[in-house]
């Protein structure tokens, strides 16, 4: 998956808005889900955000591992912060559509979401996200995520 | 998305397993996942299961409604199990990708999920799944989803 | 697949052009792709367009069976022209992302797609496809495609 | 999109069979779809697949961009073709579902499709697609995709 384009020509972005990572993270804290799931943020770069959630007795399928949705919301909540740290000051975000694909179980003691900008539009922005399981200092990526993001601009509807 | 060749011969599956539905619940009942959200089950038959999640200030996200995850959890939920109702007895479910359009905010009283087997293959079944927001006697499709659940026969992976 | 709702409140689209379907043929006719594959429009409704391609041996893969890639693009196309059947004159129509799900291989005679909107928002459409595999008179179901379609009002850059 | 975890530790697949490479050029030969489009394979290593395909008057859409579906064909064989060279011998490959979002148009004169694996399953494989449009000299990433890949053992099934 390593991506040789990107070796030569890494995206340098650089945010429309110098108050992003203020703004993310007070959306962040707005996200009951985020609290009710135990997430927190770790690092907010612009198009690069990174979420990380500790395994939890509350959030499990029926197996005994994380749930796929729980995982979904640390990289879907990823994905969508790097966005919105891409958009300009007032502009809102909201996920139109995100696909998961899941390739390995939810077994670990911490779950690292990285959500990246892949293509940062007017109206859409096209982002990756990845979920790393952390066990016994090891770290492995068991879901990847492709989403789009809309750019809202009427205030009112987002904030 | 009325789908007219269904009209003419709709699925009239039947369960492989006789205690599918006592087995579905009970695999239910062991997501914690579910507990959290407040979700219930509604409906199983052959091929068809329906969840139902009431508005919740705990899983909100920073617009105040519903957050995406947790809709998608409901979803997923009905379509994998939907899928294991097919199943023969003693197989296990994992969901391997879904992919969910988010058509409008997860805004409403209740929320109504609903998993059909579009195709019940031996190793993989495609899902069709539908998220609906209830509010004042209203009923409105505001999600969604297609997912590939993976008939799983090893014993002590899943149960 | 049935869908239940849809049976009691089935969608009753209008469209706000009423040459939407002179329009749609018209576009038809530019998409060269749609002659090398040999494809053409059966239906325009309002949301709900068909188009049909015979088996060739031009576009198959190694394993004798019509490519996926020939099976998206009429699906694509019939997603496209029917939710651009829902847009206003003058609107144009790109796709901003699919997901197909191939559930049996491209085997037949014809193979016939359905394209409808299941969300005709303002600025993005949300659309349901299938593909029909159709030998000895019978049909069967072989793909399932959700996709998003952006309604283009910039004129010049689409017609 | 540059995955840092990959940095570290950049994937270094060997391939179970030594034939991968004259078996996946053996069998994109069978593909009529590839001689349709004009594809031809530039690289094949272990979980790594670059396909070309020149820009074509008979492979277009209706605003005069190569059709979506003409990337997806390049980029879906350049992902099954990654997966396959990750199989053992005897072993064919399946594309289950896929997901493209599209972030540009297909304007250029070349446009190379780069498929990777992720996760090289026994059952199924996760690949990771772009595809790149290339002019006077440039390269732009157009498209993304993910897609799963299955392994085929049943001998006169595959080849």
């Amino acid at each position: 998956m390593a991506a040789d384009h990107q070796k030569n020509s890494p995206p340098d972005y650089s945010a429309p808005d110098p108050d992003f990572e203020a703004r993310g993270r007070a959306s962040f804290a707005k996200q009951t889900m985020m609290a009710t799931l135990g997430a927190e943020i770790l690092t907010v770069r612009p198009g690069h955000v990174e979420i990380a959630m500790p395994f939890g007795a509350h959030i499990l399928q029926q197996h005994g591992f994380v749930h796929a949705a729980a995982l979904t919301a640390i990289v879907d909540t990823a994905c969508g912060f790097a966005a919105m740290s891409m958009m300009p000051k007032g502009a809102g975000v909201l996920t139109t559509e995100f696909k998961m694909n899941l390739m390995s179980p939810g077994k670990g003691e911490r779950f690292v979401a990285v959500g990246r900008v892949v293509k940062p539009g007017r109206q859409l922005m096209v982002t990756l996200g990845e979920c790393f399981a952390e066990e016994a200092g090891k770290r492995k990526l068991i879901t990847l995520m492709t989403a789009t993001m809309m750019v809202m601009n009427t205030p009112g509807i987002v904030d």
